[in-house]
């Protein structure tokens, strides 16, 4: 695979080029944004849609819902009350990239907007080496999936900022351990801010509510 | 990304014509092979310790444990009974593809094997392009992940031989209709042969192994 190198280089470096330029117009606008990744099952729709649900009346949400095919993601979220939803089907592609980004950014009226959501495609792997332009990476992991999944796929953990572990309402019925999952994650990222959580029971989701809140604060200088 | 596209079919049809040497190779010793793939945390791990565990004294296995990190999974199977376990790390690539499999196969004693298993990355879609030299490809997919996957992943469902639909025992915790979830998968691909099975109660794991004896013995012209 030699011969791939180059231009995958190549594509990184225009694809950061490209993220670059969204960052600052994302960031003049005052608008807090976040790339969501995870396996696919995890649960980031359903995290979002409890999202829009507690906080569309506080602060103005836009989404685009990445998928690899269909637009349900993107119906599901408009039906939970999204008013800002773009579907980003990829047609098979495995991630999303900056450049799709762009394509999709200007339907939205970005001086309405306090906080633009990315849903990425469904994989632990790709979408790690493409920055959207986004302030912080969230990553998901939920508690069917195994505690040892840091280990097992680290870039996606070292990458991200934001742990979000899910389906907690599912602790005992596998061998899953929530102190060896926050450990393993933070022998690959120290640094990174954990949210244990149940998106089916609403379990702690105000602590994710009470972050978001604060970081669009944080981002219009309040 | 009009300019990857050259080398990226150059790269598959490489990996065609190595795929086609590994088949013939396998065919030629009569061994049945299998490439398992699914989500992270779907259960290929443990599915293969069962399938050990129950027909290692009746089948010679030999296994190919992908990971992208992490000698973990190879480690579990040689835990399990296995004997013929080969790791195989991709060091951050999503997928396996034919060269590495042609690079670990010499390890094997082949004139030794009945059926040999490739455990794949965890990736639902990356991996669905990458041709192996496999008799058949293996999808898992597990409750939690939600019966809507085969919709939203549809080239890994259209391009596999097998549905495993995994962690029966966790029906009931979710919305998940395992009606619905076998109609979605034969919308995709009619031809799907489906197990429903636990790998963590052991439930209807019986089928699974006689399907792989009769398809061992198959292979064999028996």
């Amino acid at each position: 695979m030699n011969q791939i190198i180059p231009i995958q280089s190549k594509i990184l470096s225009e694809n950061d080029r490209l993220a670059g330029e969204i960052r600052s117009e994302l960031r003049k606008k005052k608008i807090f944004s976040l790339n969501l990744v995870s396996s696919p099952g995890a649960g980031k729709t359903t995290l979002l849609e409890k999202t829009i649900s507690a906080l569309q009346d506080r602060i103005r949400i836009g989404l685009i819902a990445g998928d690899v095919q269909t637009e349900n993601d993107a119906n599901r979220l408009l039906k939970a009350g999204g008013t800002a939803v773009q579907p980003l089907v990829t047609a098979g592609a495995c991630h999303l990239d900056a450049k799709m980004i762009s394509g999709v950014l200007p339907r939205f009226d970005l001086s309405n907007l306090d906080l633009l959501i990315i849903e990425n495609v469904g994989n632990l792997v790709c979408p790690s080496s493409y920055d959207l332009g986004e302030d912080k990476k969230v990553v998901l992991l939920s508690v069917p999936e195994g505690d040892d999944k840091p280990l097992k796929y680290p870039a996606m953990f070292r990458r991200s900022a934001v742990l979000v572990l899910n389906k907690t309402d599912l602790l005992g019925t596998s061998d899953f351990d929530i102190e060896r999952a926050k450990m393993n994650a933070r022998s690959i990222n120290p640094d990174l801010h954990i949210f244990a959580v149940s998106c089916r029971t609403g379990d702690c989701l105000v602590d994710w509510f009470d972050w978001l809140q604060e970081m669009v604060k944080a981002s219009k200088g309040l």
